[in-house]
């Protein structure tokens, strides 16, 4: 396994480090979470690798792995039922820091006025359209494109 | 490890057992990736654990860990840089098949009209609350309490 990046002027990578105080949850050997001070709902929890990488998609895969069960273990431990994660890449995309980390989100009510609000413009593409655009990924997945 | 769980009235399951069409992209021994076809935007995929389980903290961890890297290679395929993760647990947290499901869901533009919309009802808890949370949660956790 590669050698965990870091870098200095990360807030995330300081937290990891203990230069700046956190509300420590769970640690592995290759993640760190604990909870965030700007929650949406009581519990909010982040969960971040302990590697310096801006997107998911950059992150090597143990790192991905490690992520979810911890994820998991929150929920748990909150005794929550109605809950999201998210995880966002790129500004437009809602990421405000950039080093990656999963959002465990609980939901204790339907009301806009606490945990993630989810607005969701679903497309209608014609099944000929998701057809080309399917036959294109795969090629790209199987590395024929 | 248990054998994977599956419904006969469940969708998802149909489509991982091939009564359904997909339109497939990745699949390993333990999950199933497809495109949405009803997306909030182009390319948006589904990631599902070949294990009926309706929430993500009643999912094996081998599951967890494998959906993480099919949903990276999924984006990296896609050459994605503005994309959201997304997995929701409860009705009221906007789940809507009752199988553990994770959203890739690109985000071409910062429009609300393509790809995930998100509102952040951000909270302002006291760090005293804060800490007594944290202790509660801790002992949780730890299996204190």
């Amino acid at each position: 396994m590669a050698a965990a990046r870091s870098l200095a002027s990360c807030i995330f990578c300081k937290i990891i480090k203990g230069e700046i105080p956190s509300f420590k949850l769970v640690e592995t050997e290759l993640s760190y979470s604990f909870l965030d001070i700007g929650p949406l709902s009581k519990g909010h929890a982040l969960v971040i690798p302990k590697d310096h990488t801006v997107k998911m998609h950059e992150l090597p895969d143990e790192y991905l792995a490690d992520a979810m069960p911890i994820a998991k273990k929150i929920a748990i431990a909150q005794g929550l039922e109605n809950f999201n994660i998210l995880q966002n890449n790129g500004r437009i995309a809602h990421q405000e820091v950039d080093h990656v980390h999963f959002h465990v989100i609980p939901k204790p009510s339907a009301s806009d006025n606490e945990g993630l609000v989810i607005g969701w413009p679903a497309q209608k593409p014609s099944m000929d359209d998701l057809k080309a655009f399917h036959a294109e990924l795969v090629g790209k997945l199987e590395g024929k494109l």
